[in-house]
């Protein structure tokens, strides 16, 4: 777009209401609610690019994209405030920035880092409802911290991947970190990393709750990092989209 | 009731969706749903008696009740799991107990803990919707906390009370403590006292809001408790029922 500025914005979001991130034809995803608000805003169609997608359901504290603008006659302020004015309430722009035209909001990302809330109580506040998982059996926190531990490093994490239609060029990915806290009735894990494949933080809960509630052994989590191949029900096993949150994007 | 058991019931519930905890003929207020819960597992109309009422919006962490059922032929786990199938999930038995009918939800209790919350930046997070006050100017969390203090001790908060129709038999309440939290940009408000009369806590959070925010003159809420008259517009000053939370219940 000539005499285009690139912005970069911050956005929050509370995934219960949306179809997920990604436009869809029938609409009231993330990217079509920000691409009206832009084009009420900016009185141009624009095109949101995200660092990523998230699911239908899953909430983001900071996820992160790029727009071209038409012009530089708003200030960042402004756009923000302008375009949350536009916004549902459950989508807000944290802020926002003019950035290089090199920047991109998914090919420039380092990492992501995710969280997930699970509410391990025999019944699920009613604050958490489409916030957490609610997981009645109890988990055993020291059992979850040893066994997230396992994914701490460079693997191949086909084992831990959904199918999404098209084959991944690599399914091998670095965790930096992976952080267990219990609050209470509630866990939060929090994991950091170079990428994750599709539904992999969920695919990781799962077998980290398997392992904590004891339907599964000692080693079943290292075995399926050690012989990766995608699971042909991964679905199934997958912790749900409730409490899964894209914390921030690393760049 | 003859042959009747007392139930004593913790409850927590999110208020948005309901029109307040006090039985209406319109329906949907938190004690009517008890008392369609009870008389589906019970298989008698009951009446459930609270600690206290709470207004539309305004959420809890655990009300208690009382309510005399038929027979004490279910078990405390027992009620709590078939009350929580029979509710919305937006109300939930924390857990329930069998006591002796000397114990009255209301008459026996000794105080309350209310809670309140703020968030205190230009945008509201998406997931303090219906859970927080907005409030986007800054507040001077150490002007909060002093003038916090002042409501400690015995006083007459006629001026920090609302109407509600009949006058109260007396203004003079004992507030134990106050505590002021700042965690980012959340604001958090406590109180524990013997007694808290309409609308009160919320007009003591306006009245610290003006006071932290520069639009009151300092010794202003001091003044309101040295010269108690209940105001003709309380209403006005008083926080949003969003923000607040009763926390528990004293005996």
């Amino acid at each position: 777009m000539k005499g285009a500025s690139r912005l970069k914005i911050i956005v929050a979001y509370d995934g219960r209401p949306f179809a997920g991130w990604q436009s869809q034809a029938s609409g009231n995803t993330v990217q079509d609610l920000l691409e009206a608000a832009f084009a009420r805003v900016a009185g141009a169609s624009v095109r949101v690019h995200g660092a990523g997608r998230t699911d239908a359901g899953v909430h983001a504290l900071a996820q992160c994209a790029h727009v071209d603008v038409p012009a530089r006659s708003l200030t960042p302020e402004t756009w923000t405030a302008a375009l949350n004015a536009s916004l549902p309430s459950a989508i807000r722009i944290v802020r926002c920035a003019y950035v290089s035209s090199a920047f991109h909001a998914r090919f420039s990302a380092k990492g992501k880092v995710y969280r997930y809330r699970i509410w391990n109580d025999r019944y699920l506040s009613p604050f958490e409802e489409g916030r957490a998982w609610h997981v009645p059996k109890p988990l055993d926190a020291a059992v979850l911290e040893r066994e997230a531990d396992e994914f701490i490093g460079t693997h191949d994490f086909a084992s831990f991947a959904a199918n999404r239609g098209k084959p991944e060029q690599s399914t091998v990915r670095t965790i930096h970190s992976a952080r267990v806290r219990k609050t209470g009735t509630l866990l939060t894990l929090e994991f950091a990393g170079d990428g994750f494949l599709y539904k992999m933080v969920r695919l990781m809960v799962g077998a980290l709750a398997d392992a904590a509630n004891g339907r599964a052994a000692s080693g079943d989590l290292r075995r399926r990092l050690e012989r990766p191949s995608v699971p042909a029900h991964a679905a199934r096993a997958a912790a749900p989209a409730s409490g899964l949150y894209l914390v921030r994007v690393l760049y």
